[in-house]
């Protein structure tokens, strides 16, 4: 499968139609952003690390029933994945207090949270993001009730396995985002990534941040964060 | 009934204890705040108005299945109600696109929502009062499952009684903001005041506005508004 058109560039990975038109090729890029772009970046070794993370995760998800668009690593930084139309929503999911959730709740960062919290924004930097519930999904047609109770499902189903197995590489979830498509057929299937740049993975004993918020916070050491995390997460 | 001890000053009522520890007398205030109480006024007559407003639609939804809190029209600006512990939720119904709900999903003032759309506040001025969803409301305990449900549901009616009423007075009802209490044997009321202060009403003609939007955003005959609102409601 070769690339053919880039049908999409986005802040952390081009999208590259095929000549299979049910399939796309994804490149992920070192290019770092945060705070809706504000702050640019590069991390050396990421759109390598987040591509291998990312795929490593998405078999094991759809190894335990959660249908994905992932169907095969081409090489270092390339994927090939089905082709979907994205659900125009960040599905966020939170265990501990972090981020914007701790502000928003007054929480302090680290509180676990009675329950797993589950967000939605919609996915429009020009708004900047907002958060949105199912309510506002519904009125703007951005999922119908069955999508979204789909999505639900599927989110929470998909924290459990990830705690799981992020507990054997002595690893928190604290919390992660999410993205869906519908493919040709209008199956919901997980797309997007799942990598340092989108979870926040916090050492499971020292509780050192592994993810995208060294980069955010000018923590230092980002790059080797992110190959601890692809360490770990490949056993080793 | 008498007023005893003051229980809580907020920023349009006063709360008093009465010699029967179920229920309370609420004072009406004609003090006038908007945007978390950065901008302050008065608006003469407020606090009459808002307490007959406010009694008429309790009475109205308590005949139409609603619990509330409504015991008994003291004097023009005072009311007996059934003392209940606040749920610190404001719960927001909105039919057509105002305020925040214009700007979070960047719609245009006025836009109808295809389905009536529900929202939840968390209750605390140091936070602004943020957005929260379900899964904050559980997680943080502020209701059960439960009684999310019933609340949900209690919204969903007030809004279809109101707006059918409203429609013969020729009012639009735009939002509007509710607050619900538990009270000493644990069931769910409707409490707080349903308002110019709490709903948009818009002049179904004209559109012209006839809430608390005339205060916040300075447009002038504010009183005058509320009056209008008054006779409305009251059929004159």
């Amino acid at each position: 499968m070769h690339k053919k058109v880039q049908l999409y560039e986005g802040k952390a990975k081009k999208v590259f139609a095929t000549e299979n038109e049910e399939y796309c090729i994804v490149s992920y890029k070192d290019d770092a952003t945060a705070f809706n772009g504000q702050k640019k970046g590069q991390i050396q070794g990421k759109g390598s690390i987040n591509n291998r993370v990312t795929n490593h995760f998405m078999q094991l998800l759809e190894k335990n029933g959660i249908p994905t668009h992932f169907v095969q690593e081409l090489n270092a930084t390339e994927t090939v994945v089905k082709k979907v139309n994205i659900i125009p929503l960040e599905v966020i999911v939170r265990n501990i207090a972090a981020g914007s959730l701790a502000s928003r709740l007054g929480l302090e960062e680290g509180v676990k949270m009675s329950t797993p919290v589950l967000e939605y924004c919609y996915k429009n930097d020009a708004l900047g993001d907002p958060m949105v519930n199912e309510y506002h999904i519904y009125a703007m047609q951005f999922a119908t009730r069955e999508e979204l109770a789909y999505i639900a499902e599927y989110a929470f189903k998909i924290n459990k396995i990830l705690i799981e197995y992020l507990e054997k590489c002595n690893l928190e979830l604290v919390d992660f985002k999410l993205e869906f498509g519908k493919d040709c057929k209008g199956q919901i299937l997980l797309a997007d990534e799942i990598s340092p740049d989108t979870c926040r993975f916090w050492d499971a004993k020292t509780k050192e941040k592994l993810d995208k918020d060294r980069f955010r916070r000018n923590l230092g050491d980002v790059s080797e964060a992110y190959e601890e995390v692809l360490k770990r997460v490949f056993g080793q």
